[in-house]
């Protein structure tokens, strides 16, 4: 998967399709890959990050994220392009998909 | 477990029995008890996580905290009283346990 640096044609396509997917809440912050995801309690929000962990793991491509009870907010980005790349977009799409969407 | 808010004298001891059981690292900030965990990648730092996950499930008292590969950001304290009781300390000692320590 391409870690080129998603110039700002491709990124708003991506965020659209993205947020398309599922009930939106993706935007860009710091120039990172950003949303908050709301859960009824905190087994449920940390059974999400338990999902993506294995996902992230596997990608070799991690999230910078934090919890409070049932919510988490994930912030993306690849470091060694100091931007977004394919790679996040496909982490997001894979959150969506683990948080019931897409 | 009692929710009293502790005061300053007994913060202050209680912080300082927590940096004598491991590598400390505990420190005040905003009004909550803090440490920075490093682990050597995501694959250590997510498994502490989920180790305590269970724990402050198992308590009813859930951590704030953020997580970027192999470190650990906590932040406790007791929403109901709005400071650091001895349920914090607890879930404290409990991370440094989970951690390798105390």
């Amino acid at each position: 998967m391409s870690a080129t640096r998603l110039d700002t044609d491709a990124l708003t396509t991506a965020l659209a399709d993205l947020n398309a997917l599922g009930q939106g809440g993706w935007s860009l912050s710091g120039g990172r890959l950003c949303k908050t995801f709301v859960f009824p309690d905190f087994v449920r929000a940390f059974g999400f990050m338990t999902q993506v962990a294995l996902i992230a793991e596997s990608m070799n491509h991690h999230p910078d994220w934090s919890n409070v009870y049932g919510q988490v907010r994930v912030a993306l980005s690849t470091h060694e392009t100091g931007g977004i790349t394919e790679r996040d977009i496909e982490l997001a799409r894979q959150m969506e998909r683990l948080s019931g969407n897409g």
